[in-house]
């Protein structure tokens, strides 16, 4: 779950990182109440008690504000996988893991706890670097995950590895991306447990 | 053939059956220039030069002319996979001629040739019988490829059939309902593919 710092207006000379921190959780606040499309800089402002031309010492647009939200949000989703992943014995608990937490924790922030949809859409949508970066990171996992099992002897070794990790990406692309997710919510309870059971099928040696 | 709507009144003569036909014909045109959402039946009687109650006569609301346009269109979708499977010797070729056929005229009908999307969309948003047909249709066409190659002893016969085909159904899904499908248009060149290499991975026995 992501923390929401109360809006305090700067403290005299704060740090330039701190600045930062708190005009991103104010306007996470501000966003997840009105929407991040129908709201201008001069409304964040206006909200957050900054002046606009004092925002744009930080931020260079709405959208870097945005982004820097985004990878918050994507980067508390990274952190759920990887801690759901970690004691996990095996390869296949690992994978298993992986899809659940990342369907899981992907729904309920976009979606249940914080409404940040608006904003994850057009992060998707446009191609922000930080959902270029957040796919990649996945596809990474994935190719870890992957490698130990072809490593143990677990899954199959004929399929070059790219071409398997890049299916199994494909598999959940439409549960990584919020674009899809919002379409998919209705199976987000049973799909990554009857698709994991596929995938793992087609990775049988 | 996908099931008829039941919200379709039934036919009460030729006569009949051809100045319905004409609506629907009038309408797609209509809709495919002006949108689904934005028009309303008096604006599509305008544009026929019917009355709006002639057109009422026929249909109970915009929704079941709607309907029409979209079991029809779904119906041909289901044709083109029909004829692409028709002439494939294996299972396997079945499998993978349905899923590129499914893809290609689905994203052809709905977004390139007749901008159908915002029908399309409707109907898979809210469940419209036409859509829950077409859905129900691709799972059946499905069932019957993997029985038949299990019965062959191509595929494997371990995950029982109904857990089989619906983890199958789940990875096209994102292919079959066009609300995901628009955010799929830059992976349907190669998806297929590759997707379909996953799955008879995963059917080996």
């Amino acid at each position: 779950m992501i923390e929401t710092p109360p809006s305090t207006p700067p403290s005299r000379g704060p740090a330039e990182h701190s600045v930062r921190e708190q005009i991103v959780a104010a306007a996470e606040e501000h966003f997840s109440h009105y929407g991040y499309e129908k709201t201008t800089v001069s409304d964040l402002a206006k909200s957050i008690g900054f002046s606009k031309a004092y925002i744009y010492k930080f931020f260079d647009s709405k959208q870097t504000i945005g982004e820097a939200i985004c990878s918050k949000v994507l980067s508390a989703i990274v952190e759920a996988i990887e801690e759901a992943v970690m004691n996990a014995s095996t390869p296949t608990e690992k994978f298993r893991r992986m899809f659940k937490a990342l369907v899981e924790t992907g729904s309920n922030l976009f979606f249940n706890d914080r409404k940040l949809y608006d904003i994850a859409a057009h992060s998707a949508g446009e191609g922000w670097p930080s959902a270029r970066g957040y796919a990649q990171h996945i596809k990474q996992m994935l190719l870890e995950i992957i490698r130990e099992g072809r490593e143990s002897g677990e899954f199959e070794r004929k399929t070059p590895l790219d071409e398997t990790v890049h299916s199994i990406f494909l598999v959940m692309h439409p549960y990584v991306n919020p674009l899809l997710l919002q379409h998919n919510l209705d199976l987000v309870e049973d799909a990554p447990a009857q698709l994991s059971n596929l995938v793992l099928r087609s990775l049988a040696p």
